[in-house]
């Protein structure tokens, strides 16, 4: 199986400009990297311009595409409005954002500072939601046709999570914007959908989260039931199918691609996979008996 | 903290007739039994004629209200029609039907036949549709008012779960029918609305599921957020409630009792709960920094 | 049917002390008589303390119970402490949190200002994190027991939904926050959960919200199988149930009281309420023919 | 907007066998051709051979792929086992299953008797079932690798619908199927994942379903935010994808397709897309008022 293929026809994305926030390092570089093999521009924008730079010079290199570092803070709205304004004027047009800035704290809630709360619900929801609206307000008023709106979430934005609980409501409430708008501005040929990846590791990101030896302690790869992590091209094969036109009709749905991680957690006998097989033979002439009153 | 204590009014079903399938045991029982206390009449069902008559007759003698015993298989729907023109007969009316008689195999799927598999279907979805269908009709032919259905279903109606599949692909069922006809049945005056409990343990039932020493070593309370079983009398509140006219305006909902069992599985940083409270102290000045593209 | 009457035993809250945000009027103000009415001292917050004074005084006449209005901008978590401080000065502990202050704009999402965007955020989302986060860390400092947080939601919060996206995004960080503190501060005994209330007007909201005869065109029973808003007992039914020691092992849980408005809404065939019953019986013969590949 | 183009690489599912029930028309149809057209060999099953040996026909003269008609009712195991064996002979492995066999009756719930009902039921639940019961056992028993199981949902499987209960009860079932298995069988290399299609008019179909002008005034495609229905392309993209390799990282996971149809329903404001501009004009400076308690 050769999942780290990638999926799409050459030219499957080839006259659209795309803008990923974040998309200077982690998911986000790997996102833009096959979105500029597939034909794409792409902006990416932080507020670390040097790294950037670099990473625009590095995947236009490897790539062949045009990549523009665009640094912005998202929280910032009149910063959203500039990095706009500096695609537009590089490449005439924008065609799809996607929200990929983000940042969490892993930490017990009565850890955290109302502060430091606060500071990941500007960053995720009103980042989000600050790019979302300055790419809104400008393909509505040009009367465009044919926008996507693409948002990366996690799949603890409906189950919640303990101790990233600033990014849970964050996120859920990016959930919320994308099924609200895929209503709202369908009727100005915008699309919204999300992604919500499961474990797809990056160094530096998750070097930070789960520092040491903690790592090792809770492999997030066991809680999967596939028993494996994810790798950059699978994700970004998903995002690609849906800022192309491809996934025209899916509009307003999060896809989850975890390898059905919160699921295994979810089920309540789930569990029972910790019985070997010796055992299911000892028990299943017991077991047959029927529950029934 | 008294969560064991009754919460209803006395007389708060007083004048219902309550239909309640798999009322002979279990979860079935504590439920009928707080129903009589609360002045309902209740008609239990099950196929095993003998031990509801001691069922009603113990509990008849315990509340002092009226329970009458029907031998009924749900799957034959024959039989379901003659079992509400018994109830029909007796207490000339009926108000609720009460969805709980059920069966479970705890199996990996791969063991099963496919006959196994469907006599749960039949048992839990086909017996749940012919309980539905007869006492529905019933009442849009009589243009009733104020009538209800209750089905007990489970958190992996929606979730699903491992070495339960039959039982999760029927209680899913259950659920979709409960939502489908909330909306169309409303206009006959029928609400329909579910619960879905998690770990309340009975007896017989668990000891059938999870037999030997397994039952400790999949201590089920160990996946509680509140760390307990549910006591019965929490579900029959619930239900109580959920059967009175005090959840008038509750239609189409499943209400979910297990402690936060299924979150806390499903959220994908529970876990770091292991961490103990040294270990975040020194975390807290590491983990500070931010993911942020 | 008589659904406007009160459902808990009369000292069903007796000895606990809860404190509703939103407090002195509309759906907060209701749910706070009950609680009275119920033995519960309550406290009420919000901006506007001449309306909050009036309202106690109301209350504690009609109820015989004691009401304390505390001023709160709850996007202040200064202000939060404080108005924690004054609860415990006044009453020794506090029990419950209900968190039911909130904002919305009624308009389409590109007419609104970024800032607009924001202050609903900060009130329905970070004004509930301040007082979640303030009464937790007193709650886990002092090692209390028993204690409650219920917030009030939408249906929104997980369907999303146009014209109200600042309010869909909030509350779906609510929502988020509840079933993540749930599983996280379970072991300090606190529970949390939330309602969704569908249509239960209050004059004042309305009014703002839909102005004109705009409520005529857009009436939301329209949209209700049942054919009725809720009456504010039935929210002040389950509120009360959720907060009382009744309901000790719900926790996670959103319970919908909107007499299955969003489902009806939500299933493809639902429309389909418009089709006569003369027409199902021509139909009836035609259509019985399966599609089946 | 080119999106009734053909997606993934000319190649990719080069070397897999998919049997696709239902497959001599509409969506199976459909589905069938664009695999055959990316290099798998395809089976395809229902009880009408006829009808298979000419679909299969023409769908191998169109593109020169390998075919294969199966007579098969899904309700009876022993066929579903035959035709596995007949798929084995022919084609010597089996990779991929696609139970989209269904059928449908659009009645109000109470007009259906009890066999009706369970007619439905067995062609769409234990159908799915007996179709993923005979694979399943088929690739552990094997020992194989690299397996996988698509089924075709509906929205309705979550939020139920009326007039199509028996549907709603039984594709709910197939969900919960598809997310427990996708647990549970992860182990033996098996994927599972489901497809919520929206509405993607088949001639056929839909003249049942709707017979005569009810399909003018039951226009669905008036409930899709994006105005239009769905192209068979557009599903059979995103078909290829899921039981493509390209996908090895999603399981569990359901893929509405629908335009956004559902949540258009769901949304508790959304109706208010009927109110002009002229008007949110007029209302702007009106309702900016806040609600707040």
């Amino acid at each position: 199986m050769e999942y780290t293929k990638k999926m799409l026809r050459d030219d499957a994305l080839a006259g659209k400009t795309i803008v990923v926030t974040g998309g200077g390092s982690g998911l986000g570089k790997s996102m833009t990297k096959y979105f500029l093999e597939l034909g794409a521009n792409v902006a990416i924008s932080s507020r670390n311009l040097e790294k950037l730079q670099n990473t625009a010079s590095e995947l236009e290199q490897e790539t062949g595409g045009k990549c523009l570092p665009v640094q912005c803070d998202v929280r910032n709205y009149d910063e959203v409005e500039q990095m706009l304004q500096l695609v537009l004027d590089e490449f005439g047009e924008v065609d799809v954002l996607l929200n990929n800035a983000a940042g969490n704290f892993i930490s017990p809630t009565e850890r955290l500072s109302a502060n430091a709360f606060d500071t990941i619900i500007d960053i995720v929801l009103k980042g989000s939601k600050n790019c979302t609206l300055a790419f809104g307000k400008h393909w509505i008023d040009k009367k465009t046709e044919n926008k996507s709106i693409l948002n990366i979430v996690t799949t603890y934005a409906w189950t919640g999570s303990a101790y990233v609980v600033p990014s849970a409501t964050a996120k859920a409430g990016v959930l919320a914007m994308t099924r609200s708008l895929a209503v709202e501005w369908a009727k100005y040929g915008i699309r919204c959908n999300a992604i919500a990846p499961g474990p797809f590791p990056t160094k530096g990101a998750w070097d930070r989260l789960l520092p040491g030896d903690l790592k090792d302690k809770f492999d997030l790869s066991k809680k999967v039931p596939l028993k494996r992590v994810g790798d950059h091209q699978e994700l970004a094969n998903l995002a690609a199918y849906l800022v192309s036109d491809f996934s025209a009709y899916v509009n307003g749905e999060v896809i989850t691609i975890d390898g059905g991680e919160w699921l295994k957690g979810a089920g309540q006998f789930n569990l029972l996979e910790a019985i070997p097989e010796e055992l299911w033979d000892q028990l299943e002439a017991m077991i047959k008996a029927k529950k029934r009153g």
